[in-house]
């Protein structure tokens, strides 16, 4: 039983507040070029991938903020970004990359979008739902912002999975058919996209587990260094970007082995402008939460790994079977309510 | 601000089919005076502590079956076990400890039960609700079997979080209030039970931390070396020991992390009857996701820590602040559907 795809974290390292959008665009389209060389078939990109992470500014001006985002229904016609696309289709490689998007309304999102190279065009798009940060900034002018509540709203397209074509050959495909199934649709991955925060809250992974995924793809932006200047937390900047480490590694192992799927995530990472860290870290992981490949490096690294997507039946049926399991009537208040039953009782 | 407790799991070695549950007792009563020599308040015991882990057997025979039983309302009145909650209130310690349930009407539960020294009594009961395991045993008569969904109903009590009264003291309250809050129930830990398999659900985790639960205690019976013979997977013992050690540790530490809660877990381990093996691994995990205390043997052992309860509010008033960043409309699927929605489409 085969299911064999090759994929890989594109991570991105430092990008400053006032790089070139298409020298940016030339950085990833060289990293896809060497995965096309290492005849991988899906590259994931980081969140927000084309700018610096500018949710960490206060920016007043709508037409400055508006720089960052991309405007329009349809990312692969940014002028800026469409070569990127053109390459992936033309490599045959699918993609999955963060932006900021404005949509026609104005309404600003944290976005990702899954483009295959067999459809020809983007076939998900996901909206970032747990967003971090404040909506105010900070008093303090030197302190670092994280201000995503201001500059977006959360994603209302919620957690759907979907399938890529053509990632998984017909050959493959008959072979993990079992006697007597139907093959219509068989075989294609089941996927879905997170970005950053989420990937720190279960239910999002579960939300995309119960429609079966088997593969999750993260991009993130997370603070190592400067982060000892949120909330007025002082910590060694080495133990602060040890600690982010940690937490995203953790999160990415637990929650890919309690849902019983693979997991590529790719980091926006190094100093941007000399002075903002982020971490990098970027690894794909297995079903039983094991790395399988991780970056080496604070920059611009392709890290690949050929997965068996047939690896996630272990867990799937039996450990988080979870059609036999599952206890759906104990677990009412995690939709019922948002926050603490009695949150002054703390 | 303060709110130490000192704590500790009572990891409890191999204990055979054929063992006296006097005998059980008074190993338990031994680790409780350990723990009264070093002020421990709370001391946490595995799943099913007084008897082998029984589910591994086929048991035909009703009346040998229930022997493995605590049978009616009153744990703390079953005449052999009585004992262990006499020196527990002399102590002044409080205890968590897992056994096997008969209630009246002849259903079998996977219990726990939180006893107050300050009380005097049970104060909370938890029914294990994610029963791992089959109805029905292997056909290979050498198999090991796990049987808890033959034996066990999932459990009908919920998640139900609770407050234990005693454990820090008034001059510690007082310091964690802040300036005009009410202290009515202000400073008594909020808390919760977990029993084995439950502890890979994050949902069992999160429907505790929705009610302010700042500690979890975890006990479990985990197969390493058999594990190869549950489904026909065939590894090496040592590798087979060292993965589901790897599996406890990681959904410990991690839902530890994504719910801002400490977590005690204790281990029913060492080699029964000679040949069916359980992992140690008992461990404190504070609400960072970092082990701070943990066993040392695969025996019985205490595993002490002293805990600040404060240091939850880190990651409850920023990362995971629910009422700010949990977004419940996209959590549908959690609760309305136990399995896949399209379980043919894998």
């Amino acid at each position: 039983m085969l299911r064999k795809i090759t994929v890989a974290a594109a991570q991105v390292g430092a990008i400053d507040l006032g790089a070139d959008k298409k020298d940016t665009v030339e950085r990833l389209i060289k990293l896809l070029r060497e995965a096309a060389e290492k005849k991988v078939q899906l590259v994931v990109y980081p969140e927000a991938t084309l700018t610096t992470f500018f949710p960490r500014h206060f920016i007043e001006s709508q037409e400055e903020l508006d720089k960052y985002f991309e405007h329009g229904e349809d990312i692969t016609q940014s002028p800026d970004v469409k070569p990127l696309f053109d390459e992936a289709k033309s490599c045959g490689i699918d993609i999955v990359i963060g932006y900021a998007e404005r949509t026609p309304d104005g309404t600003g999102y944290n976005t990702s979008v899954y483009f295959s190279a067999a459809a020809g065009k983007v076939i998900s798009k996901y909206r970032k739902v747990h967003l971090p940060g404040r909506v105010e900034p900070f008093e303090d002018p030197n302190a670092t912002n994280q201000l995503e509540k201001r500059y977006f709203k959360p994603g209302d397209l919620g957690f759907e999975a979907f399938r890529a074509p053509g990632l998984v050959n017909d050959a493959v495909k008959k072979a993990d058919i079992k006697e007597g199934e139907s093959t219509d649709g068989k075989g294609d991955p089941i996927m879905g996209m997170l970005i950053c925060n989420d990937r720190r809250w279960p239910e999002a992974w579960r939300v995309y587990t119960l429609q079966g995924a088997e593969l999750l793809m993260v991009g993130y932006n997370t603070g190592g260094y400067m982060s000892h200047l949120w909330g007025g937390k002082s910590i060694p900047p080495e133990q602060a970007e040890k600690e982010a480490l940690f937490h995203s590694r953790l999160v990415q192992q637990a929650n890919s082995y309690m849902n019983a799927c693979f997991s590529i995530s790719s980091a926006r990472c190094g100093m941007d402008d000399g002075k903002y860290h982020l971490i990098a870290g970027s690894s794909i992981v297995d079903p039983e939460g094991h790395v399988v490949a991780e970056s080496k490096t604070s920059g611009d690294e392709l890290v690949v790994a050929e997965v068996n997507l047939a690896l996630c039946r272990q867990g799937k049926e039996r450990t988080f079977d979870y059609g036999r399991h599952r206890r759906i009537e104990t677990y009412s208040l995690i939709t019922q309510q948002t926050g603490l039953v009695e949150p002054e009782l703390l």
